[in-house]
């Protein structure tokens, strides 16, 4: 039938086309060639833009809505602010830069308490003191019955020392920093027990309400040279791999065996009615980093990235040829399709 | 009354607070000390930092909420785009900079279609083409039921020749770009007219659903080094300048007969029961430039300022003593105090 043969023409709203659609259309919009300093745009964690003949700045933004994002009933307003610094500092962390200045956007509803507003800006104030860096500016809005965090985050990276999510290359190896799954397992738990959640999932719990930002390792993981591309889990393992596989154009194998789990991750499965593998590679909202390296780089250096951190550091599969696919590897080497899906702000 | 003799405990909600309270807030939370690359933050037009020894990086950002800063039975989606943008260039051309990259952060309803979507960014690329600058990155999320669109735009100025709100001195001249009130007029004529507006009011209402931001002239007014302060005209020029005299610590007489009107005016603001005065100076969005300048500039160096851009350039007051106030002189030299009211996104 002519006419309806693509994709485009079935889709008429927002919420039929999905994000990746969304953001695709953005691309061709946008005019082609821009200009020679913009490094990275549209398409990685940050856009990249060189500053000098030494330094890059990065650019990212995370827009945070009321009820999709975040509920008062579950968390608290500093929670909120902490939280939208957070995932930021997470991209910037995964090109392997140090944030510096923030730009705060907000929707608030009239009857938002001031007192609620005065420990958003302290959450988020908080969250960038460790790194030094601060809010400079930002913008007040009124909405309609929900709240909006809009968060502009900076940061400043080496221009030789950028990892984007395009430099995998067949052969290298896969690492994720942490644990995965931690943050949907504590989303089942407060899911399944409230707020009388067990005190042994607390930890989990904690990992969704608080992410915490890998943005020192990140630096470090970038300053040794020793990987090829970088990305941070927010979508879940299965889909930001598949991220950094589509950019650089390969496929790969990730071992279930090897998955790096929290403890207790099996009991919360069993509880909500899940499963580990759907928590650890499908749920999302780690912000661990994942990173490939070269197979040539020695076991040492990449035991010595976490420095004093002790984050554990985790091989967890490997680059293969683009034909060989993106699949999971059980326990007796039986391999299965990969299925990238994770979150999607649209279709959810 | 211990304890209720303070604003802030007055004020219970941000509907009751209003936006400079609320910004006034974010001051008190944020760490006063910094870093020195920091030269200005909030409470400007934009933020710079100093990026080396010529150059600084311009910040600024705007959230627009459907409903409330545009509605689309009056404007169209690529129009409510070209306006999200032109804003925020008008906030770089008021420090004397160059726009470079933008990022946008959308809230959109699942039903909001994917043509007025791609609409909207072919508006807000448009406003940009000109100025050789680029979206570079951004985020989607779901809202219920409006849009709302935030743009980050960045820009670039000469490190000596940033112009900011704090610069004016006593016995400065005050200058204002094009016409005042016409974006006000254009408003009005839309509410009185609908759809139907008389073609000699076109041009107040094309000013209204797409303003023009003064980047090439903000630019030479920089460049010239004439000015010691400069603003755009956002909330009105009362409200503006205003601005002005309190980050510089002086006061301003503005001359009622040498405000710059558009041409019809005095009919609008008699059909919709308003004042050509109240147009003029309250109503805001005509994005035009205010600037000061020292006594001793010649007049021949402030005619050269808009080039062959042909916008007019007119002497509206000048900058007092703060004890002298902030006033308005009629015709027969009758001065009278200055309402800096302007627009207030949280009271109105």
């Amino acid at each position: 039938m002519p006419g309806t043969g693509t994709m485009g023409n079935l889709r008429k709203n927002v919420g039929e086309a999905g994000e990746f659609h969304l953001i695709e259309r953005i691309r061709k919009i946008l005019p082609a060639s821009r200009n020679r300093d913009l490094l990275v745009d549209i398409g990685d964690d940050t856009a990249v833009v060189r500053l000098d003949e030494r330094r890059a700045l990065l650019l990212t933004c995370d827009i945070q809505v009321e009820g999709r994002h975040f509920r008062f009933d579950r968390t608290t307003p500093y929670q909120v602010g902490r939280r939208a610094m957070a995932v930021n500092l997470s991209d910037i962390a995964s090109m392997g830069g140090k944030p510096t200045y923030a730009l705060v956007s907000l929707g608030l509803p009239a009857d938002f308490p001031v007192k609620s507003y005065d420990l958003l800006f302290e959450g988020m104030r908080d969250e960038l003191l460790p790194h030094h860096a601060h809010i400079i500016g930002g913008n007040l809005a009124r909405t309609e019955g929900f709240l909006i965090v809009d968060v502009t985050l900076l940061g400043e990276a080496d221009l030789s020392r950028v990892l984007t999510r395009g430099g995998a290359r067949v052969g290298d190896r896969i690492f994720v920093t942490g644990h995965v799954g931690a943050s949907g397992a504590g989303f089942q738990a407060l899911r399944t027990f409230g707020k009388k959640v067990p005190g042994k999932y607390r930890e989990m719990v904690n990992r969704h309400v608080l992410p915490v930002p890998r943005v020192d390792l990140g630096r470090r993981i970038s300053r040794s040279g020793v990987a090829s591309a970088m990305i941070d889990v927010s979508d879940g393992v299965a889909g930001d791999l598949y991220h950094v596989c589509t950019r650089s154009g390969v496929g790969a194998e990730i071992h279930e065996d090897l998955l790096p789990l929290p403890e207790h991750i099996g009991e919360i499965a069993r509880k909500s009615g899940t499963s580990v593998l759907e928590l650890a590679l499908h749920s999302g909202e780690d912000y661990e980093l994942l990173f490939t390296v070269p197979p040539e780089v020695s076991a040492r250096r990449i035991r010595s990235l976490p420095g004093d951190s002790r984050v554990p550091v985790t091989e967890i599969g490997r680059i293969v040829n683009r034909r060989e696919g993106y699949c999971l590897v059980d326990s007796r080497g039986k391999k299965r399709p990969l299925t990238p899906a994770g979150w999607d702000h649209f279709r959810s």
